[in-house]
């Protein structure tokens, strides 16, 4: 649906309700902000532990031999020596001359020039820059010089704070480095999963989009290690369970996206089984556990010279998200092959070789790469519905175990022993799932509170509940309401869950 | 218990089972380590995760209108100018000129002179020193000039890295500047919780006692803003809950600490019962919730000298740890009048006053502090068992909701069709617990391997299984068996986990 002229547009939209009902809002608002910081608010972070959780049960429940653990998010300089990052995680950036601004250098030369320039350093982002008269984009003034800036956040310790360490730019290197303690841990087993679901920190030069660009974000990642003898195999069962489940992929290439089962893409295409298999799972966390929609979702194969050359095999989990116009990455499975462990054996000297299995070597890694904000926002987005006919608000149809609550309770009112029977249904379902009760105005101004946040069932005990037991239950998306009696309260909500939306 | 020479210390000893199990370990181990920080395990982070999860339950449930935040952990410079951080959150430091290291100048003066010398300055340290002629405590080197140095970790953002913030000390201001926005979004009610659970980050001097004083550490904290004029009011039906619930208290002056009902604390101590009531559901986290002993628990109460100045009134909460020898500090409980608001409205120049009950006014604030990773490592000591008598190993005993799996089910033998009840049994817990699979080892060891992580029930399907269908379960504190039907088992393990551990 193209925007109207006039019209808010999307993405101001979904911020101004994110705000208004505590999703998300700027960083330290009452001091103006921080740029590439955003807070998330009451409701907001139900919403976001729920989606940490879901992704906790999904894939940690993808061997017996898989863990969370939370390593600190400060690590020392050698770390990055050995990843790379002090060397490679660099941003070229450029001043417009005329506001004193800076910007990305490869954003402004690619969307000047329409050519993708990933991956080009800042000689040469300089030369394109001269060669096509690239000017600064919003206000036309001239550019200065490339330069580039390591996008890590350095941190002094110690009374001298002579001790060099950066917070981590990924968690992914908080699980290499815990490898080999880990590996005697769970008693050497291979494949073995270590999963982070925690902060990490780059400085972007220009932060953007809301939540998908910050400099402080929350990424759940989950390393596999592995026998690489051993990619092209896949436990009977577990095969099964995918062979014929269809992946949506656009590989390099081709222009548009198409569907192919696991048991193409492995016999095909040539994808290896183990990696395929993740793939599959990767793409059922989103459309499974978290409801989003399967015709906005795909994942694209990685050029050569697209991905980090240590990744053989890159697959980016994309959702196409209509206020930015664009498929947006949001997670990721990578195949890094050994380079992090080596890296990591040689700058400390500690050998990573295991033995397992009859021989020795480093293992490979797996990547599953989840970007928690971004997913929250297509979450959000996707999930949003504008007023239309009965309804003159905003609503969320959040999938169940996605929403702040599952049940809003209400007495009609607060009178004649309307509340007693309320509160009871309230006390009950609240053992088992997320409810909050709300006794304030008007019962439809309640009901549009319920769907700004997306609750999927509101229940309301009236004055036929004083003669027969019984309370109503409203259905979020379709705005009907069934009778049902207390006694059966319990029963119908969990069938009404199960039948999800 | 006094140590025995020759026997390595509790602490080292707690410290050899964190490693070898997963429980923590030293940060960035392969590089050395990087001193202040640890890594949680695979084990560890479970138990960390059901502490914070049991944290969230009770805290949270303590109002309707009570709800956790996440605010960022980076916050720019004015936020700690209005806090105050900026001017006092300086550790005195002193340097061995031996040695060339840091020290923390109040620590080795105190324990030189033998006095509380929390609160003094460089000076009035740096004159100490000189006075008793202090040395340093290692090596008897003489000691330079007491300097001070700000605890907080500047992170500098921007391409010019010209804006100025630092990672949070503490939790709290987090949740300060986010009152205005959460006060609208919550629609304006009072009292109001907001809770944090995150990351604190301190470059302290000298770290020390494993997970006690680190330099990134998880803190959850809950404000609640409240009108100062009804401290002295608590609800009919919550003060009932705890008006005969004794506390043990260490009043400021006196030696020993004693039991006192939160009845007697207010009517005849004078503590006001807004406070009190909040002290009593601090100590039933510790109790009740985590299961920490009683009798190692008390509330301390602070003297003027010694709380920050804008406590009005300041408990901490403190458990006996052998292992250090001492009460340690593991939460507190502050009266941080409007000191937090006032500081943020005057520097952002935001109105902090509400309206609300007929008046304007700004909202007082109580604190609720715990510290994750100290109580993480007071649950482990005080859950810590030697080998003794039939079990020549160590074990824990965790309560069930703190223990890293409720249950932990075996096949007595990898044959004769013995695993496939074993793995029904699994797959039933699995719905509702947390359950760990082994079947590799003796059944003796895997007992073993159980305990040491503190799983409180063992369930094995053995020979006579095949026949009668039921399997044993052993009980981890006595290490006794019953037997029992498997269609029974769901039944009989809610039964264990109530009775509780």
């Amino acid at each position: 649906m193209a925007e109207r002229k006039g019209e808010p547009r999307l993405e101001e939209k979904l911020f101004e309700v994110a705000k208004r009902r505590g999703f998300f809002y700027a960083s330290n608002e009452i001091y103006g902000g921080l740029t590439g910081f955003y807070d998330y608010g009451s409701i907001g972070t139900l919403v976001k532990k729920n989606i940490e959780n879901l992704w906790r049960r999904h894939f940690l429940s993808l061997g017996e031999n898989f863990f969370e653990i939370e390593p600190s998010d400060v690590m020392p300089e050698p770390v990055f020596i050995a990843s790379g990052h002090i060397k490679n995680f660099i941003d070229p950036s450029v001043r417009c001359k005329k506001e004193g601004i800076y910007y990305r250098a490869d954003h402004i030369v690619g969307n000047a020039i329409k050519q993708n320039v990933e991956g080009k350093n800042a000689e040469e982002l300089g030369n394109l820059i001269k060669e096509h008269k690239v000017r600064c984009p919003k206000c036309g003034g001239e550019l200065g010089e490339v330069k580039v800036l390591n996008m890590m956040m350095p941190v002094r310790l110690g009374a001298e704070e002579d001790t060099l360490a950066f917070l981590r730019p990924e968690t992914a290197q908080g699980v290499y480095v815990n490898f080999l303690r880990q590996f005697n841990i769970q008693r050497g087993r291979m494949p073995m999963g270590l999963a982070i679901i925690g902060k990490a920190f780059r400085n972007e030069i220009s932060p953007r989009q809301l939540l998908i660009r910050q400099r402080e974000f929350t990424q759940a990642e989950l390393q596999i290690f592995f026998d690489p003898d051993k990619i092209n195999e896949m436990e009977e069962k577990k095969w099964e369970e995918v062979s014929k489940y269809s992946i949506n992929i656009l590989s390099v290439g081709k222009g548009e996206a198409a569907k192919h089962t696991c048991k193409d893409l492995a016999e095909k295409m040539g994808i290896p089984k183990f990696y395929v298999y993740h793939m599959a799972k990767m793409q059922q966390f989103f459309i499974g556990a978290l409801g989003l929609p399967e015709e906005k979702f795909r994942m694209r194969e990685l050029s050569k010279e697209e991905r980090a050359f240590y990744n053989k095999i890159h697959f980016d989990v994309e959702v196409y998200l209509e206020s930015l116009g664009e498929f947006k990455e949001i997670g990721g499975v990578h195949y890094r092959t050994d380079h992090d462990l080596k890296g990591h054996g040689e700058i400390s000297k500690k050998s990573h070789e295991i033995f397992f299995d009859g021989k020795r070597f480093i293992p490979h890694v797996l990547e599953l790469s989840t970007g928690i904000d971004r997913t929250f926002y297509a979450v959000m987005e996707l999930s949003y519905r504008e007023p239309k006919e009965k309804r003159d608000w905003e609503w969320f149809a959040f999938a169940p175990g996605v929403a702040p609550f599952q049940f809003a309770v209400y007495p009609l009112v607060n009178k004649d022993g309307v509340p007693g029977p309320a509160e009871k249904a309230y006390v009950q379902l609240k053992e088992r799932y997320a409810v909050v009760y709300d006794d304030s105005g008007s019962i439809g101004r309640r009901y549009a509170r319920a769907d700004e946040i997306g609750i999927p069932f509101s229940i309301t005990a009236d004055y036929d509940t004083l003669k027969d037991d019984s309370v109503t239950i409203r259905d979020r998306d379709t705005t009907e309401q069934i009778r049902v009696k207390i006694k059966d309260l319990e029963k119908e909500a969990s069938r009404l869950l199960a039948k999800g939306h």
